[in-house]
C-alpha cells in the first residue's frame, strides 16, 4: 500500500527497498539537516541494526565531507533526523545502508536526488556495498511502485541473472560496489 | 468522558482524535515551550511509537520555522514540553503526529489554532500527512465533542464516502495531504 | 499513621491526598529548590505517571513564572527536588499534580503555604484541574488529619452531593478548574 | 562480625544501625568531598530507596549549607561520594537518612562527628525526621558494638518504653525530631 | 563468503579472523577517525566483551600517541567509530583486540596496513597480547581468504606444531607478545 | 593458567588474587592514566560489586591525592581507565579493591610496583582495609605464580595460623589495615 514514485527529484529524500515475510516493499528514506549542535535522531521504529547501518552511513559521509566543501564543525553545528515512515511499523536489518547514506549526503550538500531510481545494500564505514537478500521481492517492489532504475551490490549481480526476465524486464538494475557509484547514479547533476 | 470543545482559540492546544478497542475518543495536546537549552519532554504515558512520531513533527517544524522568523538559534534556547491528558491514560500510535506537530507550530510561533477544529494523521519528516485507521469512530468521537471541522489524511478520503450520512452530517471534513494545508487550516488567521 | 496537619504556614510544604486499596492518607510533598545547574530530582519512590505528573507541573510553574518576577534564566541557574515521605512506600498516578505545583511555585517565588489546606486534583501543561478519583476516602483522610479546606477538582464538585453529610460536615470544599484558583487559595496573602 | 565503635572522632563517617532478617548491624557510613563538577556517587549496594534517601539528605545538606559558610557554587565544584561497607553486601530502605546527611554535613563543613554515637531516622527534604523499623534489634547491635548514645526518631520514642531495661541499660538514647537535632548531638564541639 | 584479501595496502583497515560454531571466518574491521568531541561508535552487533576490548584498545592507542606525534588533545577532538561489517552478524569475545587497536592507530596516524596480513589476539590496557582459541579454524580461513601472514599470540606458537602442515603450509605464522611487534609487522614502511 | 609474576617492576600494573569456584587465582590489573576530561573506564567484565569497588579506590586515591603533589583538576583534566584481562572471564565482588587502587595511585603518581607482590582486601571510602574470603585459596595461587610477598586484611591474620605450613612457606605474608601500610609495601622505594 505504498505511495508511488515521487513526481519530482527532491532534496534528503531517497527510494529504499524492502523485504519482509509478505513480499517486497518500498520505503522512502528521509532525512532532515537542521542547525544544532550534533544530535542524531533516528525514528520510524527502527531496529538495533538498522540503526548501527545509519550511524555508520552517517561516519562514512562525515569522512567524504570535507572532499565535498563541507566544514569540519559542520556535524557538531547541525543535528541529523533519519525518518522512515509509516512510523508504527518495525524495521530492521543493514539493507537501507546506502539509501540511508544517500539521503543524508544529499541533505548535507543540498543535491537532488533523482526520483525515478531505488536502491538496496549494505554500507561499511568506509563506503564498501555488501549483498543484501529478497532481490526478486525487492525488484518486484520497485516496479510495482514505478521506479526505472534500481541499484543493487555488485555481489547480487550474479542473483540477477537467475530471476525471469519478466520481473527484471523494464527495469534498469545498476550493479554497484562503492558509495561512489551510488552517488554518483543517484544523485541529480546540475547544469 | 472528555470535554467539549474549547470555547476560545488558544495557542500551543490543538485537539487531536484517538481510536481505542472502546471507540473513539478526543485528546487535546498541549504545548508549552520555555526559555532553557534545548530539552524536549514527552509526557502523558505517550508509547514508542507516539513519541518518535512527536520528534518527527518536531523536527519538521524546525525545519520549515526560518521562513517563519523563528531564529536559528531558537530550538537551542527553549525547551519544549508536549503533553497529553490525561496522564495516566497510555497513549501510542502515529496518528497524532500532525496534531502534535500543529499545537507545537502554534506555541513556537505564537499564533492561536481554531476552537473548532479537530485533526488526525501521521505526520513524516518533510511534512507529508499518511493515512490513518479508526476514521469512523474518530469522526463520532470528534461530533460528541462539539467540533465543527475535522481535518483527515487525504490518503483516507476514500473511506469517508464508505460512512453514513449520519455520521458524516454536520460536519466539515478536508482532507489534507502536507502540513502546509493543515497550519492553513488550523491557524487563525489575523487581521 | 500519618502526622497531623502543620501547625505553622511553610515555603514548599504542601498537604496532598491519597488514595489506596486501604482507605486514603494524606501525604505531605516537599520541595527545596537550590542554586544548581538546572536538574529535577524526583524522590519518594514515585512511579512513571507520577513523575510525568511532576514535570508537566514543574513546566506549567516555568510557564507562569515570568508574570511572577522570577528571571528567564532561574530554572536554569536552580536545581528543583520533589519529594515524597514516606521513603520506602510507593506511590503514583496524576492526583498529586496541582499538590507538587503549588509546593514549587511556594518554594520558586518564597510564599508560604497555607498549613490547614489539602488538595487533589491532576494537573495539565496549560493548568487546566482534571478529575480524580478516590474522593470520599481523600476526604475522610483529609478530616483525620485535622484539615479544614480542601481543594478538589471543578469537575468532582458533582460528587460530593453524594457523600453523606457526616463526612463532609466541618470540611470546607472548594471546587477548582485551574491553577490560578489553586494558587489564590493556598497561598498564604502577604499583608 | 562488624567493627567496634572508632576510637578517635573523624570527619565524614558515622555509625548507623541496620535491621535485617538476622538481626540488628552497625553499618559505618563514609563520605568523601573531592574538588569535582557536582557529581554524585553513591556505593555500596545500595537499593533504589536507599538511594533517593541519599539523595535527599544531599538537598537538605544543600539548602542549609549557606547558612553555615558553604559557598553557593561549592556543590557544583565538588563531586560526593557516599559509600557503605561492606561491599557486597546489599543494603535499603530510608532508615540511614540521617546518618547520611550526618556524615554529608561533617565532611562539607569539615566537622567532626562524635565516635561514640550512632544514629537511625528517614530524613525528608526539610530535615524532619521520620520513624523506623527495628529498633529493638538496632539498639542490641549499638550496644554490641560498645555505642554509647543512639539517636532515634522522635516519633519511635514510645517503642523504648516497651523495650526490656537489659537492653535500655546503659545507652543513652536520643529523640530527634529534626535535623537541627541530630547535629547538634553529633558534631563534636570545637572549644 | 567473506571477500578476498584487499589488492591494495590501506589505512584504517586491517583483516581480523573469527571462529564461530560453522568454522573460521576473516572480518575486516574498518575505522574512521573524525573532527570531532571525543565521542567513540562500535557497531556492527558487537557484544560486550567486544566492546570492552575495543575500549582497551582504544585506551592502548591513546596511551602511546604522544609517543608518535599526536596532540594530547586529538583524542578530544576528533570522534573514533570502529565498525565490523557484516552489520547483522553479532559478534563477540575479545580476540579481534589487537586487530581493532591495529586498525585504529593506523588511522589515527595515517599509516597504511598491510593488505595481506591478518591477526588475532586478545589486547591488554599496557598492549600485551593474549592467547585466543580456534586457532585451527581462524588459519584455514586467514588462508581461504588469501592472507600470507598471520599474526598469532606468542602463548598460542605451541599449539602451531600441533597443526598437520596442510594447513600451516605457504602461510607465515608470527607469534606476537605485545602491540609492538604487532604494529612493526602491520603496517607498512614507509620509504 | 594464569602468566608467572613480572620481572620487571612497573607503573600502573599490580597483581591481585582471586578466588572461584575451581580454586584461587591471580589477575593482573591494569591502569593507564590518560589527558582526558575526566572519564572513568572499567574494563574485562567487572560485575556491580567490583565496579563500585573500584569507584570507591578511585574516590580514596583522589582524596590523598593533594597531598602527593597531584593538582586539584588532574582527575577532571585525564581519563582513567581500569581493565583486568582477561576480557572474557566475568570477574566480581570486592576483594581487589586495594589492588585498583595502587595501580590508580601508581598510575597517577608515576611510582612503580613491586613485581613480586600480590594484594587482596576491600578498601572504604577512607582507605580501611577490610577482610576478604578464600584465603588459602590465593595464597595458593600467589605461591605457583612465584609471588613472594603478599598483603592481607589486618582481620584475616587470624586465619592464616589455621593454615598448614606447607602453604604459607617461603610467602611473606603481611597484614594490613589502612592503605597507607598497602602503599608503603607495594610502591618501589627510590634511592
Ligand atoms: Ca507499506
Ligand atoms: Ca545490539
Ligand atoms: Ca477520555
Ligand atoms: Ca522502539
Ligand atoms: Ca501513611
Ligand atoms: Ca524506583
Ligand atoms: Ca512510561
Ligand atoms: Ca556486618
Ligand atoms: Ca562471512
Ligand atoms: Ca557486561
Ligand atoms: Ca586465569
Ligand atoms: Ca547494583
Amino acid at each position: 500500500t505504498y505511495q508511488m514514485a515521487n513526481q519530482v527529484d527532491e532534496i534528503g529524500i531517497v527510494r529504499g527497498l524492502a523485504w519482509t515475510s509478505v513480499g517486497g516493499d518500498t520505503l522512502q528514506i528521509e532525512v532532515n539537516v537542521m542547525p544544532g549542535k550534533g544530535e542524531i535522531l533516528l525514528t520510524g521504529q527502527m531496529g538495533d541494526v538498522m540503526k548501527e547501518s545509519a550511524r555508520t552511513g552517517i561516519s562514512y559521509i562525515r569522512s567524504i565531507s570535507r572532499n565535498h566543501g563541507i566544514a569540519d564543525d559542520f556535524f557538531e553545528e547541525h543535528d541529523i533526523h533519519i525518518h522512515i515512515p509509516e512510523g508504527a511499523v518495525p524495521k530492521d536489518g543493514p539493507s537501507a545502508g546506502i539509501t540511508m547514506a544517500t539521503a543524508m549526503f544529499s541533505a548535507v550538500t543540498e543535491q537532488k536526488v533523482r526520483a525515478d531510481i531505488a536502491m538496496t545494500g549494505e554500507i561499511t564505514l568506509r563506503g564498501r556495498v555488501l549483498p543484501i537478500g529478497g532481490l526478486k521481492e525487492k525488484l518486484l517492489a520497485a516496479k510495482s511502485a514505478g521506479i526505472r532504475t534500481v541499484l543493487i551490490p555488485g555481489e547480487n549481480e550474479k542473483d540477477v541473472g537467475e530471476l525471469s526476465a519478466e520481473i527484471t524486464k523494464g527495469l534498469q538494475i545498476l550493479p554497484v560496489s562503492h558509495m561512489n557509484e551510488v552517488l554518483e547514479q543517484a544523485l541529480v547533476k546540475e547544469i
